[in-house]
């Protein structure tokens, strides 16, 4: 679908597993207004393609932009797209599979509609309005439950045989290690997740080491989230420092590696740990990642926290829509 | 500088350490003529860029191609260059520094030359004539002395800060391991390149575990080259198998890694070990990059033997030097 001649205006849009949130922009990436909903993917998919379009209708209400106005939408997904026909093949956090999500919203504003991986989303927004701005090669790195990863190179999102790519969680750091989600031992994931570091969390508070994450969180992993983990240490709980600068030394260890794979120009640590404690994840990863990468690569790279935070998904999808719409209307590939 | 309009014939170079060959392409990619020198780098770069124009003379004479049908250059060199002047900054399998080999060649050609890493070439000649033509998204894996590789990303070499990227050699595999050349530990080329395989091979052969390689090549690792391994493992030194057998395990674990990282569609192997023991490293470094990769990348890929063994940096020299200079003359950029 050709974007209107005199619309310059661009909805960003992240699809979480828990919520939704839809950003306007001008084409020159000012913003303009936003609105949150719900996501309830229980509901299923009908109802989720209904949320989103009056999120989205929310948004642009917000902003005070007519439809008319409007470029084009782009949507930040997790999990496997068919990104040529617009498809969600299959996301688990949703419960959703084989929804035509891109058809479906087009039909509805008239305008053309972009799909993206979350992450890609996320690295991407880093790249056009945040931390890495046009940088010719960043990495993005994102631990959270799992750790996520994505490349912008060139201005281009790296892609995989399966679309997306850069499973930074799934570097194999430690052999023989402890058990991954992904059924491999000694993943990055499995030694540096929040999952992980919560675990480790919860042993220590446990064993009495940790008296403040006990007092803040208790024994729950469910609990012990970036932010409890953050008081604890904010509160001296040395025993919990201890365990989030391990970790995040490990994911140095997977920086070092990529550093050596694709000696990127910027490293973007983002996500909600490295949100709740910057300076721990900036300085361990750094340091470790410029100890372990080789001696011709250890000053080639910067390493940098995000700056976009929660927005950094929704502000990719618009930039990236922005792009993609703008060279198929220019008819560059 | 610009091509000559009715010349399409392209020299291809591999300036290696012991010796340098000149070939002569065609547009359409067909072999026409070459020439083989020893390089004399110890002579110093002015002597060494004597030889090579003399040895693209000759590649051309045997061609029967005259200087005015010749279109441009390319020179596949190891070690660190500046792409965009044309200059050797640092090549100390050559004892080379700064020095302006294109300027140098295209004065005395008045020809475009390029010059390129000699793995990236490899890598792309195996894109562009071998074992990988056309794919997508190409990694090549070179176990040699060390344990080199580059990647071929829809139709472009993929660049690292200090230009060649790629380093699988450097991949950490084994936390705390043995020592590397490059000072860290535990990396795929401190298990698994050439010098590993000779060093453990010795030491088999040492304890009387492989009778036909002390008979071969007795316990100096000088002596085991690749050769000599495929050798003895073809008379029935089943400890010698073993051992290379592992070193390509481990090579696997390096490429699950980069397939969960990048999801190339294509593997390549290659080097002097692989073309010696093809059978062997295309069966241990698939089984084990299968059982290793995450289960959603498990079959996404395939892996395969380079078809152009030495030729493989010439052609992919000349290759690159077309494509180069044939968009620059488009203005492409």
């Amino acid at each position: 679908m050709a974007a209107k001649s005199n619309a310059d205006y661009w909805v960003g849009f992240d699809l979480g597993a828990t919520k939704m949130l839809a950003m306007v922009y001008s084409s020159s990436f000012d913003f303009c207004g936003k609105a949150k909903k719900k996501t309830k993917a229980y509901e299923g998919s009908k109802s989720g393609l209904n949320r989103i379009s009056s999120a989205i209708f929310a948004a642009l209400d917000k902003a005070g932009i007519k439809r008319d106005n409007l470029a084009g939408i782009g949507i930040g997904i997790p999990g496997l797209l068919d990104l040529e026909k617009g498809i969600v093949v299959d996301a688990p956090n949703l419960g959703w599979k084989k929804v035509r999500i891109r058809d479906s919203l087009e039909k509805k504003f008239g305008v053309p509609v972009v799909i993206i991986n979350d992450v890609d989303a996320g690295v991407y927004g880093e790249y056009s309005m945040g931390a890495a701005k046009n940088a010719r090669s960043v990495v993005g790195v994102f631990p959270g439950t799992g750790i996520g990863g994505g490349c912008i190179y060139e201005g281009k999102i790296l892609r995989g045989k399966r679309n997306s790519c850069l499973e930074i969680g799934h570097i194999q750091v430690m052999p023989g290690g402890p058990l991954c989600g992904c059924g491999q031992r000694g993943c990055l994931e499995a030694v540096a997740s929040r999952l992980s570091i919560s675990a480790e969390a919860a042993k220590a508070a446990y064993r009495s080491d940790a008296p403040h994450l006990i007092e803040i969180a208790g024994t729950d992993l469910s609990n012990i989230r970036s932010g409890a983990l953050a008081a604890s240490i904010n509160a001296g709980d040395k025993a919990i420092e201890m365990i989030v600068r391990e970790a995040a030394a490990w994911i140095g260890v997977g920086v070092a590696n990529i550093v050596n794979l694709l000696a990127p120009d910027v490293i973007v640590l983002g996500g909600g740990l490295v949100e709740a404690m910057p300076d721990i994840f900036q300085e361990a990863v750094e340091h470790t990642a410029r100890q372990r990468a080789m001696a011709a690569f250890e000053n080639s790279f910067k390493v940098t926290v995000a700056k976009l935070g929660d927005d950094a998904t929704v502000a990719g999808a618009a930039a990236w829509a922005m792009k993609t719409v703008t060279e198929q209307n220019k008819g560059t590939p």
